[in-house]
């Protein structure tokens, strides 16, 4: 049986998601074509990238000769990000590029119609309201690429938004999940940037043991799935086997389980409606596995999770406050400068001092972002004097 | 708002599922009219849901002064089973019959394209081959009423057929799973009368201790879904919180959870595509639950289960012959005849003798059920003198 090959925009391609991407698309010969590629200041990577997938787009935060020399060789074109995403020639628009930068051309791929797959958490933590309009307006598709977002889109398929009563994320719980409080606040950044499951960036695993990084996720939920955060819960799970789970208004409740592998997610969201046979899909075998845990988070054991959902709850430019107070605050975690437990402190001062908007545009996003920044350095370096 | 009810024909209305699923339609005034009501023997309780549900068709394999007073009062036809499955005015007919009884009905709904809420083992484990062919032919829709297949078909809405890679049913392992095969022979029929979770019949009650009922559930999956018998698995978990999972080409697997309430499965095949609230639907709390276990069962310790899937896999007539020698095999174990593990021995003799047909007819399965019934009853004389 021959395919007609999905075509791929890849931005972020020679980040984590990017290249795991690439590799979904690698072992699934004549399924997919790469047709746009977008890095950021990776060049070398890119450079091989280019020469090895053939892109009709391409494009570099930053240029060097051996990236414009690839393009050269295989035809490619420079562009934009947010012209890739607005191609003819483009099926899935995939977003995995870090911060704001993703968030353009989701809107614009979204407001045509076309399907984004979407592993960028900044966009939807700041701007979800607009980019869910985008998405309603223009009738495009958000899938996740996220495990846990993807878990809670698999198990909506063929279900109707308004029989969801709760969305259950699953949350490993972090490197500290079994520390108290005098643990916590003892925490060096070496022990935060060991995460037991995934491998991932320092930022990221810091939110991860501080469950913001799930507090993150309830937000995307949110805007992902259209439901009010009251509907959404956080469930402890540490073996990350159980990526997510459904509760629906009779009662019944759907998860979706797997080894965890980032791969799946984003073979599902780029194949979708199809289920594609991967070579090296891993079976999840679990009469091995034995036994999954769940319980629930402590909230005052790990208050960035509470931040989160309240911000989240609120709304307006809260989030984006929130995330942008959380980044400085886990940067300067990393550098030494303040404890694992301050992080929390410094996100809820920012919080208090900040007089929000509802349903702000895009500008006034941004401006809530860089205010927030500003406020957390200042609270920062106020309490090291 | 008001909804149209939806006209359900409950067949089997005295038994435990007639029960549930006429409690299920009380708990949801004007969501579903009682159509039809059809009991076995039991008339006194036929008499009062006639006066209660005021059906338009009544029948009783036996009748009854009161139950006659009963349908005329409200205005009932007594009619056959068959006839109020093809009835114009019905729109879901759920087989809550036991044994054969069910089949024509089943058969003759499917037929003409109507959906059946089949909660009836014999016929799917019987004449499943006949059963999907009416439906594949009519265009009728199998809903199942059974937890396990249940989650199973929530599991696979909004998914294709062909991207099932594994259908994993889920096993509590009866109440002997931690017995080894000593104190297996010592079984008494009162300790093989107290299943750990469902309350159930005898003779359900028995085949959960062999795991011969979840044997008998492999086969009906392989006639639900359409899957060859090599892609379905038994797995244990005690706890009865995931009623069963799927595997799809992708590697990822999807379950279905819930508490243990039949009133669950029931609703969702009434009410299918709409989820309906109930007043008393429980939630199921994962993180008061904790711990969920799952395992390997031991096919040595359970032959039952082998035996099953055997007959699931040769098909024709061996399945009708394996389940007319465990009913047998258990009736005899129930009296005190025979040890608890002569009831594999018996079938598997018994499933030696026989000769199969492939893709038998309803008289040669019928036949070949009442062979099986003889040659067990003698296998049972031989080894008793």
């Amino acid at each position: 049986m021959t395919h007609t090959p999905i075509r791929i925009a890849v931005l972020g391609c020679t980040g984590s998601i990017g290249c795991q991407t690439l590799d979904v698309i690698e072992q699934l010969p004549g399924r997919f074509a790469v047709q746009s590629l977008a890095a950021g200041r990776n060049t070398k990577l890119l450079a091989e990238q280019i020469t090895k997938f053939r892109p009709r787009y391409v494009y570099g935060e930053a240029r060097s000769p051996d990236a414009d020399a690839a393009a050269t060789a295989v035809g490619a074109v420079w562009t934009s990000m947010e012209d890739m995403a607005l191609a003819d020639d483009v099926d899935v628009v995939l977003v995995g590029t870090a911060g704001a930068a993703g968030l353009m051309p989701t809107l614009k791929a979204l407001e045509i119609g076309r399907p984004v797959a979407i592993a960028n958490k900044e966009v939807l933590v700041m701007a979800g309201h607009l980019v869910r309009r985008a998405m309603l307006a223009g009738g495009g598709e958000l899938r996740p690429v996220d495990s846990e977002h993807s878990a809670i889109w698999q198990c909506l398929w063929g279900e109707e938004q308004h029989e969801i009563r709760r969305i259950l994320l699953t949350a490993s719980g972090g490197a500290f999940r079994d520390f108290d409080e005098g643990q916590l606040a003892a925490v060096t950044p070496e022990q935060a940037l060991n995460h037991p499951t995934w491998k991932m960036g320092a930022k990221i695993t810091v939110d991860s043991a501080s469950l913001m990084n799930k507090g993150m996720e309830t937000i995307e939920a949110i805007w992902l799935f259209g439901v009010p955060m009251e509907r959404v819960e956080v469930v402890l799970h540490r073996e990350s086997i159980v990526h997510s789970l459904v509760e629906f208004s009779d009662g019944s409740v759907k998860a979706q389980l797997g080894v965890p592998d980032m791969r799946l997610p984003i073979q599902c969201a780029l194949a979708y409606p199809e289920r594609m046979p991967t070579p090296p899909s891993p079976v999840l075998n679990l009469g091995a596995i034995g036994t999954l845990h769940f319980g629930e988070p402590d909230l005052g054991r790990f208050p960035c999770l509470r931040l989160a959902m309240e911000s989240g709850e609120r709304g307006g430019t809260y989030p984006a406050v929130m995330a942008a107070a959380d980044e400085v605050a886990v940067l300067r975690f990393i550098e030494g400068k303040i404890g694992f437990l301050d992080i929390p402190v410094i996100i809820e001062a920012t919080l208090e001092k900040h007089d929000g908007t509802a349903d702000p545009n895009l500008e006034t996003v941004i401006a809530a972002d860089e205010w927030a920044r500003e406020k957390a350095e200042a609270l920062i370096a106020g309490r090291a004097s």
